[in-house]
């Protein structure tokens, strides 16, 4: 059922990424609730309303409900408790909280992959330091350890040597149940976009090559210089997942690609995705547009590129750099973020590489 | 003086210009203020904030003036006394009162455009039935009434005929002080939309072809098949309007242009165009960005091509069409409004032609 011209769409979640679906869903004539909690969030800023409250309010949840025809996410870590309040409400939430359960444990999203045929660098649970001590024996002693919830841009993760203190990478996790991941020896790494709509119908973009430092995204490169072979078989992967997860909206499935052309999934993410932010620029479609048009049970837009693209993180300081610098390099997108930290995502730029 | 990033812009005016400046605003950090008198309007819903208030409410513009680092307009028939109130209270206006105070008036426009040597149609001050009947002497019986004052979209103009009543014509204006103006045998009309940065640089868009019917632009062809003389002419001529005005922002000043290929200015918008809403997809800056640059103190952006385009205007009953068709024909951007009514713009759909 495809929302009217004019509907309420919400947002779960109060960053860059609501940010953006909001000024999409604008475009679309739609007016969109930010449901987060805090003040002056990227996303309050360019939607039609912020609901300031926590994600376990129920009242604040219901009256959220109300005021929407459908509730989408930005974020995938919104608890599913959450998701429940909205649906009983009589909301649909799309994606629904099967993708959010599965993406918020990365040993159950592992154990996903691995079910649907998509192959994983290998990894073990590891809710001890002799689980950890067992692992490495395993997986080998050039790895990540890695909380299971909650972690993003090399947050809560710790990566492993040789000859390092086990004991005490283990300690700084503070107990959290954690998976250990191997290294693997990849060439590059990439990423699938795709949205699917509600129908089933999935539009899939042109496959980025990821550059990440410190466990953050830095640069991506449009289009990937991968085989029409490997480029097929990630698409057909992630166009598996979303189907097995019955999905609607955009997700973005993250792969290493080995020497011999072969894919490791790496996550996958519910959500429009930071290695899809050229979308907008280099698309006839952008991310944000389509992950809108899915969840309002519209047709998805075509996701064509019209020339190659490079999109480039500005994280942390990056975004000291002097405004002339930053608007020479392409098309910029700021994130509305007052304070500069280490690591924060600032906001991006996009530049097209035209013949 | 350039703008901080994250710092406040303000803008006169909540209609769909507005709504898509407030967007193009957020994309580069900045947070915005809506000053309009109405509730739900099309540029309320994507501004950080709206102010609803009367343009003649002093307090609430000095309140307006003091919560922005700078204000724009997106309607040239803001009061210029609600100017004098901001700029008093020590807050920039761009583009400032010269450019309304020219803008508002049609005669003193065409006198103005006529100083720098920008060749008009024939045309005639009306004060009465009098001027009407010896104006049409000079100017032909084919012709257009306009009022001086508050037109826009074909509203305020009577369309005059050999044979026709002028006394019903005269009649219909109400005693407004009107203009006459002769019509000319154009092969084509065309705009140029530029932008002027503070320090006087000046980038122009690639030239459309510009559609109108019963006075209310209807489509755009980029680019428009002239020759590259007369585009060279149109832009010089543009430029020199940009200049004498001291102009900051982005202007739009249309054209006829006749079978020998000369050139006759119809009217110019200081203001964000209707013949350049396919900017944001064609190019590689699109019109409400610059102007958010302009304002700014921010380096204009380059407005390169990306491919031929096209735009549709969604007057009244075509946004009624099916979602799916209107999805079909391209990139569709809708204004938030709420009710359809015959002439009124509802939105428009941009069709890049790509190779």
């Amino acid at each position: 059922m495809s929302l009217p011209v004019g509907a309420t769409i919400g947002i779960l979640g109060g960053g860059q990424l609501g940010r953006m679906l909001a000024s999409a869903a604008a475009k679309l004539g739609f007016r969109t609730i930010v449901f987060a909690p805090g003040e002056g969030l990227p996303a309050a800023q360019t939607a039609s309303q912020h609901m300031d409250a926590d994600y376990l309010n129920t009242r604040a949840l219901q009256a959220f409900a109300a005021a929407c025809e459908v509730v989408t996410l930005e974020w995938e870590n919104v608890p599913v408790a959450a998701l429940d309040v909205i649906t009983a409400a009589g909301t649909d939430v799309r994606p629904g909280k099967t993708a959010l359960d599965v993406a918020q444990d990365r040993a159950s999203e592992k154990r996903f992959l691995e079910s649907i045929d998509i192959a994983c660098a290998p990894w073990r649970e590891v809710d001890s330091l002799a689980d950890l001590k067992g692992a490495i024996e395993e997986v080998g002693p050039d790895a990540i350890l890695k909380t299971r919830r909650d972690g993003y841009d090399g947050k809560g993760q710790v990566r492993l040597k040789a000859g390092d203190d086990l004991n005490a990478a283990w300690e700084s996790l503070k107990g959290a149940p954690a998976i250990i991941e191997g290294l693997v020896p990849f060439e590059v790494e990439i990423s699938i976009v795709l949205a699917r709509g509600m129908g089933g119908e999935i539009a899939t973009y042109p496959v980025p090559r990821n550059h990440h430092a410190g466990g953050i995204l830095r640069r991506c490169e449009v289009p990937a210089n991968v085989s029409s072979a490997t480029r097929a078989e990630a698409v057909d992967k992630a166009r598996r997942l979303a189907d097995a997860l019955e999905y609607v909206g955009v997700l973005a499935l993250e792969f290493f690609v080995l020497a011999d052309g072969s894919l490791l999934a790496n996550e996958f993410a519910p959500r429009v995705h930071n290695s899809g932010h050229w979308t907008p620029e280099a698309c006839l479609t952008g991310q944000f547009e389509n992950q809108i048009r899915a969840v309002a049970g519209w047709p998805l837009g075509p996701t064509d590129l019209l020339a190659p693209a490079e999109m480039d993180n500005l994280i942390g300081e990056d975004a000291q750099a002097p405004l002339s610098d930053l608007l020479q390099r392409g098309s910029l997108t700021l994130y509305g973020k007052g304070e500069i930290r280490p690591g924060r995502k600032m906001g991006h730029v996009v530049r097209l590489l035209r013949d």
